[in-house]
């Protein structure tokens, strides 16, 4: 066996994430290792609380980046927050949905379902249903901007009807955090999680996750343990709580979270609504490119992410080969359809550093010369000149 | 708020992980990202799981880098294993037969503890005795290498002992891999876990994991769903599985995976036995040094690991400020003792990149410099003469 170093090609990533990540990101990650106990390390760990307070938009205490990737952060909120026998309206329109699900099950709890269509955002009127139905509930999970379809769900309203029946949520901003408008205090979300290789273009294996002072005082209120130890909050707290006395919980990831701070730094630099504002623009443009060549968001307009676009698969054309051939030929990563959209859609990420004029260029020129190839039915050569039209618009 | 870019000082890192990392690792942790299942990132993977067969000797199936710290690892294995109901002995020798005993806990099972003074080996007369007494046990779980002691316990004996009475067995190699021998296949290791940080020299925040065919079945068998569905190997495996087709189950952590990658491949150019031989060399040298300045090991000889070195303080030094002045004026981190050993003990590691000739001597160096300025009672001006000998015989 003789196997060498591992020299990656270099990729557009414009798929659902990760994402296109920040040079100056690379660059921290292959910063040199410290201790996990170095004073200067804590110190970094004291200002990376306060840039996740600043994405966040909020000043919880209990504020940080769980050890592994948005799964795990997702586990953390359940898995402290789920007592057994506890029930939790789980809202579902997407692939995230149905792994809460999961999670509330090997918590011990009982799941009530809100289905809405896959594209769709969570329906306000059925929660308000299932919390009528099930005056029992402790919690409403739902997904703020789901990545598997692009639809985005109205996180304030969904919280206040929560809080009118004395719920808690749980909400999923993996693939929104830095890339369209969270507020974590302003609208009273009581636990959330995300990742790192969505709009914050880092790389991939940190979850940023907030408790509010309501999550916190449940998570004290408990009568049985957190099922994991890797997870439970009233342990990681020992080590990631403010103080200079900081205990060993378990090794820090310490150069992915140089990575994450610089990403954090980088999106303090540029401004939190500028960042918004930008992902709004790109989506635009691409969106004009989109549709001038004929083809279709599966999300109503009112609901679209402009991180994650989904697109219907035109007629004609081959889902896997166009996908491998704009890999193969242009470097460019777009995403499959999940689940119930397997084959059907295509989702085309623009987040964090991968929201440029550039990217949405590539991405319309390259397709375009792809979808026309494979007799795809679309209209050539109008993408890119609409998408440009857009971006002098607005100034790019 | 105006946070800047985090740099890091340059530190030796001699404590009980994370080690110095080697440059080529830090090299590869920049390379640009990309997706998950991307065809490049599949075929790394393939050579990931060949590289871990060797490190860890062996051919078994599901074989992996768990996406998280070593904690996480444990976890896996426990999650996956125990049900609830579910009897385990688990020996406590040091800080981490602690942490398997709350996993098992957690997991529903009944612990059967057997413990030893911590710095000794586990005892397999007293892991005999519990068997017999436990006739109902189904898994004994313990630790190879204590890194709260620097103890190795003897796992080919354990493993025997165990299987004689149908039971598995879960093995903790955090600080073992890639440092001393570990011959997985040979030793009939049924679950085993180990850290990137440690012998491997790479950034901390994985945790590769094996599984010989009669764990895959004890997990096959289960009635009960994996209470953590990150952890779920059922799942993971629909990603690290052979084949061609890779299910997404979670993003995969891609740089640091770059790391770990880069990490093995050095481990297989050095070889795996002159990588034990180094660290046994470095030891030794370690050893003449301390020992010659008059510092007792706490560890038996016959149970000492190289690539940890505990050593009781020595009067008249105050722990903190010796283990701070070698950090502010040397750059050095050497480890404090854990738990019931808090104060009393120092672990200077000498662990992958971080076991050379130039920081044995630096340490020996630093530390006597430090300990003479602290008037604790040592023998000054010879511990390097006695290291530099030790190199010498041994061809360094």
């Amino acid at each position: 066996m003789s196997i060498r170093s591992f020299h990656p090609p270099v990729r557009t990533l414009m798929g659902p994430g990760p994402s296109d990540v920040h040079p100056r990101i690379l660059e921290a990650m292959a910063r040199p290792t410290i201790g996990h106990l170095d004073p200067r390390f804590i110190d970094m760990m004291d200002e990376m609380k306060a840039l996740l307070h600043y994405a966040f938009q909020t000043q919880n205490e209990l504020t940080l980046p769980v050890s592994a990737p948005g799964s795990a952060g997702m586990e953390t909120c359940f898995a402290n927050l789920v007592e057994p026998g506890d029930t939790v309206i789980v809202c579902q329109n997407g692939v995230f949905g149905g792994r809460m699900k999961e999670n509330v099950e090997r918590c011990g709890g009982k799941v009530v379902l809100v289905e809405d269509e896959w594209g769709m955002p969570v329906d306000p009127n059925k929660v308000a249903e299932a919390l009528k139905a099930h005056p029992e509930t402790k919690i409403v999970a739902f997904v703020h901007a789901e990545t598997s379809t692009g639809a985005c769900s109205d996180v304030e309203t969904l919280a206040r009807l929560a809080h009118e029946h004395g719920c808690l949520v749980i909400v999923d901003a993996v693939t929104s955090l830095g890339g369209s408008p969270l507020k974590v205090d302003e609208w009273n979300v009581d636990a959330i999680y995300s990742g790192s290789q969505k709009c914050l273009s880092c790389t991939p294996g940190l979850s940023p996750v907030s408790f509010n002072q309501r999550a916190v005082e449940t998570i004290q209120k408990r009568t049985s343990k957190v099922q994991s130890w890797f997870l439970d909050l009233s342990l990681v707290m020992n080590y990631w709580g403010g103080g200079t006395k900081r205990a060993y919980h378990h090794t820090a990831p310490i150069n992915a979270l140089y990575g994450l701070h610089e990403a954090l730094v980088l999106l303090q630099e540029e401004g939190l609504e500028n960042a918004w504002r930008r992902h709004q623009n790109m989506h635009a443009a691409l969106k004009a490119g989109l549709e001038a060549m004929g083809l279709h968001f599966i999300v109503p307009a009112a609901a679209r992410l402009p991180q994650l676009n989904a697109i219907a698969i035109p007629e004609g054309a081959d889902d896997i080969q166009v996908r491998s051939t704009l890999l193969k030929r242009y470097g460019l990563e777009i995403g499959a359809g999940l689940g119930a959209l397997a084959g059907r859609i295509w989702r085309i990420g623009l987040m964090g550093y991968s929201a440029s004029p550039k990217n949405v260029l590539l991405c319309l020129s390259a397709l375009e010369a792809v979808l026309t190839e494979s007799k795809a039915s679309i209209n050539p050569g109008v993408a890119v000149d609409a998408a440009q039209t857009v971006l002098a618009e607005r100034g790019y």
